[in-house]
């Protein structure tokens, strides 16, 4: 067993503790980062990065659908499922030996195992059999234990039939029909996905829309579009129960207090995630948790001294970015710097599906219900030039504006590359950019973000293009 | 013969004068726009769009030469190169079509056949004989005449086998082989298309490096990207001849003082473009040029009194985008109001070859030569899983930031997608944005813009990820 002195300990590798790890040893804290399973997490392993990998093989599937076209036939086209797979495999495999790379590049000590607080406030890191391996004592702990999916009450996940989108990520067999159970941003990915590679696709939703979190229009124009591509889409529908059966599942939903029972070769369970805070020591040292997740202050602290939670362990919204945004923060407090504290109102969000879906900022609905008086600004793609050419012209810039003073409250997208786009607009709302700004900006021609600059113009009458 | 009257008449109906005569119509002018061609111009007919159409196919043409990477299999891949060309015009007829119903839409009258300036400040408006059968009698008048492909001095283009980058969009054969003469945007975008459809391709150009406007690092990447994809450059290499021979073309060039004849099927002529500044009355109306392109203040006047011009005719830079800004302001301006001069230090340049290349504000060299003290912050996508996961993972984001203050002066970007990125570096320096505003705003995980992020925290040695 080796006893390990440092500054630091982050317990977990993802998108928040790598960043946390780095950041920290950068500015000179002797950093321990601890994981059990693959450097990286769920998003460089079974999250964001083989997702992306597979959505494009999913864009490359519906290009081969309508080659002909832009200008290429052929014949026999077989897909070779099991090799979209390995791609993503290969892409997660690249990414999580980069950040080992990284480590060793700035210096942070990686210790395999399951990293657990003590008491007295040490880490015990134990190996696969239970054994004790190392104790790192640390002045400051991070935890960034991440969190995984979050599973239907009463409903067993096979991972055959009933599966999480870890399963789908990994298995090599393409369904020949497919029920998603949720909606989200994971959901409705999967749900392009498995469509894109000619499965039957059901998706069952609780709310009254898919992607319910973004701007009504935004999820209505999905909502068309998914429909064009035979994508059945059940709303205001709850999932009763699902059970294997030969040849595959049946879903019992109700809606609008009717039964029904869905059957389908796998169900993908995609209603959420729930956090990793089992068995870490967190009750031996009464962290204070809040439904279900670590409560955390601005700079990410829990309640009990150097004892810090970041990513998504520490609550919504559960993405990347907003993990290793938190952990800059984190690191740099820790190193006694005077961070900001992480901007929660401009953390933008993406669905990769097609057409992709990006937005940042308030939607239309809650800048109203928060008391705005708002001016709209939209553009559809159907006028861009650049949208034609590349044959995506879909979907629409949808731009919030508070009407006093023109600032931007929020932007909401759903077209070819918004989640590129929706850098600018994050920039923007960092600088409190107003509709004018943006519109006097010049934006290259013939660019898809021109559509920001004329959405912009359209809010104040002088857009030319539309 | 029709008489008109009006308060605003625009000569041209591209990317400036299209935009101008809606502008000036939606602020309550009287406006008549004059063209001979097609509505929309170069750019709608016989640039952008339809080029960014190809452009969309060759990313395809590659793609199909590695499908099995992305899991798809065929057989008998054929190319049909004709309906390459029909969709590419099929696009630019419709965006064309798209300016004559805004047109209706803003009471912007079409008058069709060659506009000409008289001595008396009217406008006439001839058939292709010649007849006069329009006067049109206007209290201001927009130039916005574009230019058209320059040639060389002494090389006899026969639009067969020596043609300009028009008969490239149109015909509808596939050199074998060909030379592009100049390595501008539109020579790089050529000699990248034919190469993607497996033409051999050679590269002319006088500098010392293929898009040599750009950032001496972007030449050398994008040139390293073209030699491995078998395109052959030529650079410090002058065009001496070029004619006409059986079955194709010889083309003379001087490098090094060695004289070198090349052949090939064809040779493109991509030298650069020159102003439409004949036989539109300038002579009789005395209107100043510089370079042989219409002299222009802040506000596009000419040395003439209500006499306007604006976009390719009024001078560098040439692109589409310049030319709709001067027209806003140009209309505005007319109108009785008060806009800001068009800012040229923040007009972004794209070439939609693969890699992209964007950029924006000064080159590292030119920040330098202007006596900013310069950081650099640089980010490979190399180092990006979203590039990974896309299959691109080339090119890097390079900003040039000044050393004092931190302010953005320049972007240079070669690499995945970059072309749409750029929109975000052109409002940062609209907003005199500095590097830790840029990566201290939370970027959308993965996407290829984390690199914006990635580099400009790299320029204060906070970058994560590298």
């Amino acid at each position: 067993m080796a006893n390990h002195q440092c500054d630091l300990v982050v317990i977990g590798s993802g998108p928040g503790g790598y960043v946390a790890a780095i950041r920290a040893s950068q500015l000179g804290l002797k950093t321990i980062c601890v994981e059990s399973g693959d450097i990286g997490g769920v998003c460089l392993n079974i999250g964001c990065i083989p997702t992306k990998a597979l959505l494009k093989s999913a864009e490359y599937a519906h290009f081969m659908g309508h080659a002909d076209e832009f200008g290429f036939n052929f014949e026999n086209l077989k897909v070779n499922y099991p090799q979209v797979i390995d791609r993503s495999r290969k892409v997660a495999g690249q990414m999580s030996k980069g950040v080992t790379s990284l480590f060793k590049k700035y210096k942070v000590e990686h210790v395999t195992g399951w990293g657990k607080l003590t008491k007295s406030k040490t880490v015990e890191v134990s190996d696969k059999s239970g054994k004790v391996t190392d104790i790192i004592t640390a002045k400051n702990i991070i935890i960034a234990t991440g969190a995984r999916p979050r599973l239907f009450p009463g409903i067993e996940v096979d991972h055959k039939n009933i599966i999480t989108s870890t399963d789908a990520l990994l298995g090599k067999h393409l369904p020949k029909s497919i029920i998603v159970m949720g909606a989200g941003a994971i959901g409705v990915e999967f749900a392009y996905f498995f469509n894109a590679f000619g499965a039957d696709v059901t998706i069952v939703e609780y709310m009254d829309r898919i992607l319910p979190v973004e701007d009504v229009e935004v999820s209505k124009e999905l909502e068309r579009h998914f429909r064009k591509s035979k994508i059945d889409i059940k709303t205001k529908s709850m999932v009763k129960s699902a059970k294997s059966v030969k040849g595959g599942v049946e879903v019992t939903i109700e809606s609008n207090g009717k039964t029904e029972v869905l059957k389908a070769e796998m169900a993908l369970n995609a209603i959420g995630i729930q956090a990793n805070i089992e068995n870490i020591g967190l009750e031996d040292l009464g962290i204070n948790l809040e439904k279900g997740f670590i409560k955390i202050d601005d700079y990410c602290r829990t309640n009990v001294e150097n004892i810090y939670a970041i990513g998504d362990v520490a609550g919504a919204p559960w993405l990347a970015h907003k993990a290793s945004a938190e952990a800059v923060t984190c690191a740099e407090f820790i190193a006694g710097h005077h961070p900001k504290p992480v901007n929660y109102n401009n953390i933008p969000g993406c669905t990769y599906c097609n057409p992709q879906v990006a937005s940042v900022g308030l939607t239309e609905e809650k800048a109203k219900a928060a008391g705005h008086e708002v001016k709209i600004g939209k553009f559809p793609f159907l006028a861009s030039g650049k949208a034609h050419g590349i044959g995506e012209a879909k979907g629409f810039v949808k731009l919030v504006f508070d009407a006093k003073y023109g600032e931007l409250l929020g932007a909401h997208m759903i077209g070819p590359d918004v989640t590129e786009m929706i850098a600018e607009l994050g920039l923007a709302r960092q600088l409190e950019a107003t509709a004018e700004t943006i519109f006097k900006t010049i934006h290259a021609h013939p660019t898809l973000s021109e559509a920001v600059m004329e959405a912009a113009a359209q809010a104040y009458g002088e857009a030319v293009n539309i």
